[in-house]
């Protein structure tokens, strides 16, 4: 075997870069058969991130981007479906600059929802954003600001089916890749989580398993912590107890009191949510028995 | 009145440091009586440090480190007693330059142990250290190394009260200030608690109030964190629930196991603890409704 | 003296929150003078905070935030005359409730602009802001969705004395207590920098000293370094050599290229800008041989 | 192509984990070929990290860990030396469980010392400490506590060579395989670097590239910084200006002298040079032009 033909081949056809993640039984020569069938279609593994759980029992979590001829994808899709068999290995295979669509439900605090915004408008979030869904209006001009359709869905207690059907719809008709909930302060039933079909990033406003539910800027305020923090994570049914994404903190004195802490929190949940986007986007994370492999 | 006496005073009388810790309901004139108390015999205030829960019907925490004429210490402390007459001020009067006596518990963790030793040892933290007292023998020539009393106190299940009743008379005689739990892995009862009369800090292993209790990072690596840390609060009879006063954090990755966990958790464990014996023994923390105010 | 006349007196009587930043040579007696003079015209010390260089020869600096009734404002100002007069002191004050106004000066970047615009719409940082200043139009529109008055100045090269004086002009007009660059990238004469009669805080998108001028995270990046910062300080002739107020860091990777850095670092230099405003216009900033004091 | 075979043998074949550090100019096919030629030797791959600095033109930097079957060593070896022709490649073959040896240099500071005499004996450091050399016998004691050889090389001035070329006979007598600088307070010449055979990690008391050289915390207090760091390096003959492997920082306060400076900075020095070695120690380092890649 000898590079040339390769090298000259990856230079004269266009190319397309592919991101694979992939998880299945950790064993002896499976990210051999990975690399060497994409380097036989002249594919060049420009990332590559694996982690495994164990290697004789364990499960290995991979994630590869590589460079391919465009006249090769059909190959490539073909190499998958030939390794995940012979592995029974769950991949998912997704052409990097395919930009993923994410709807975003907020209610009425701004911050969450504005970074997302301000950082999909800048290229900072490669993202498409098809649609803000809130229970309230009060950000409705702030999103026309951006050219975002904004949908009004009111919150009808005792009637949650009701309103979590019409999201549920408008998620779909988006044609959304997932959901981010930018301080949406709407408990999601089972139901709906169960029907979504998309991952959901949800941002808490404590350094989960911290302060679970409502109220954790106060309740940290009482506690007398030194640091607070934020967390994102994907929702499941249960509360707040999804795969962590990321977190993170800043110190506080005992001169802040539970405004003041609101106030500082803000800047946190903001961006770590934003970085959790950011992760979620690239195709770097993948869940294991609740907690999340972040290919970094 | 003139400022010529007082300035030429200061320089050719020697002078004596004092810090004051005092609290009472706020109101105004508080802390000009003190100040202008002290000016009358004499001293500068060269620290001053004061917080209040609000100003109408909050409580007032005061710090003050004033340079005092020797010759005028008796006149201080007849003021302070005075002032705390007038204002129901509860205060403690402490020369700057007598060092805290700290005695150490531990159990087989060295970490935390050696961190206090050797910052005591170089100076880092001015506090002395009559006594270690341990349930096990593993760390005894570590400490010997350090020229520091060593005593053996076994904990026999089922016969907590005589061991603690041996820990609370060798605290007693050593004449100490405080006690710092160095990753001592004993639950102490709440009749050790009410009768230690001095100020218990403990070092736990995690953010609290996350992983309250036992196996903090084995808990913490399950529920998939990306943060990990550690926090210093006063020991009180509710476990791990004491007023905090120094916690601090350290950010992790999925392909840290719980060893690995533990690892990086000792620098921040020995950190933290060694941060809040700083506070304490420089008198820079006041306890308020299970919340520390720190003069920083 | 009895106290209840002044407790009596504060309920009954309106107040106002007046703040004194002062300084002077250090020597017994100031303080003591300072929270007198206060308390004997009925108002109570909410904040107050003091850094001294040294006790002997050193330099007082001091902030006191006070209660103070409204009937006795004008006292207020008296005694703070005649205790300057006494020590040689230089001071401040200011009402606390009334809002300093910041000029925006900056270019083509439009992250830390915004933060200042957001906040201050959102109430995080209480500060009007009278005017937006740049030298390209880019931002325009942005400004204007905040209905702040925005003004073009092109900057001509090889006639900077025009531009500059142009936008003094527009400073004194605009009544700006102070001036925020937010990513200005004019460089600043000499000239301009002794006639702007308001303090001008930069953010350099570095950790000062490294860094120093253009292309930080270029260079930041051929370093190798593995964290990067941003530095929010006073303007003054020689080039980003003023007192710091501020700075934050975070930690980036081999694998972070230029244009990374900067999207990273856009977060850094917002929040760390913001924090500089936030704590200049609470007047927590005092300048000592080109080092700030910080009361926090 | 079955993989049960494979997977049988990896069991009944005892294993040894064998890390690779690589570096080639970037192409198709290179991590392909390394892991197939693993596989086909029974090996699994249980870390793996890459990184490429462009993949058209860049070259490609490579880590993995394989569990290799004991009777397969020598075949890895073999094919380790093809690839390395067929690529260009550079590499280095280093079996997981043979510990490192590091020769420490230190003059009269001991907390980065104690740190790596710590963690190497607790383990925290998988390392072996064969030699201590120092240019003062100040902690000649403190090393013996620690079983180490402590070897007293006086830095006579005017004839470095003569101290230079003992220090160098000892660390290649001591069969080092890497040294690190704890805070050994001498510059080496580019003589004595030029003939050091093994990488030199050296830690330097500030944020390079601020402060390089000497007395930075002064330097550091009169600039007025509010983050103080530490960087830990390999040597060069460019002072201070090597690769950076590792860094941290700390904020500091106005009150903060340089004494309280160099207190605070011990702690950033000591576990970021414990952080510099135990990426060394594990083969996560790799160097291009003068910047470092960390598999992390």
């Amino acid at each position: 075997m000898t590079q040339t033909p390769l090298l000259t081949r990856a230079v004269s056809d266009p190319c397309t870069p592919l991101r694979i993640l992939a998880s299945c039984a950790d064993g002896p020569g499976i990210v051999a058969e990975v690399s060497s069938s994409f380097a036989a279609i002249g594919a060049n593994i420009r990332e590559s991130s694996q982690f495994t759980t164990g290697p004789s029992d364990g499960r290995l979590f991979l994630r590869i981007v590589v460079d391919m001829p465009l006249s090769a994808v059909g190959k490539a899709n073909e190499a998958m479906r030939r390794i995940a068999t012979q592995f029974a290995m769950d991949y998912r295979l997704w052409p990097e600059d395919q930009r993923k669509r994410m709807v975003v439900l907020c209610s009425t605090a701004d911050h969450c929802l504005l970074e997302l915004l301000w950082r999909s408008q800048t290229g900072d979030l490669p993202v498409d954003i098809p649609l803000v869904i809130s229970n309230h209006r009060v950000l409705e001009s702030a999103v026309a600001q951006f050219d975002v359709p904004f949908v009004h869905v009111p919150a009808v207690s005792g009637d949650r089916a009701h309103s979590e059907k019409a999201i549920l719809d408008l998620i779909q008709q988006s044609g959304a890749d997932f959901v981010a909930l930018a301080r949406y302060m709407q408990i999601l039933t089972d139901q709906f989580l169960n029907d979504a079909s998309v991952p959901i990033i949800n941002i808490h406003h404590s350094l989960l398993p911290a302060f679970v539910g409502a109220q954790p800027y106060k309740r940290a305020y009482e506690r007398g912590v030194k640091i607070i923090g934020a967390t994102a994570h994907y929702a499941t049914p249960e509360l707040d107890a999804g795969p962590i994404i990321a977190q993170d903190v800043d110190h506080v004195g005992h001169n802040e009191d539970v405004p003041a802490l609101q106030r500082r929190g803000k800047n946190i949940e903001s961006t770590v949510l934003a970085r959790a986007v950011g992760l979620h986007i690239q195709d770097r994370v993948q869940v294991h028995e609740n907690r999340t492999i972040i290919h970094a």
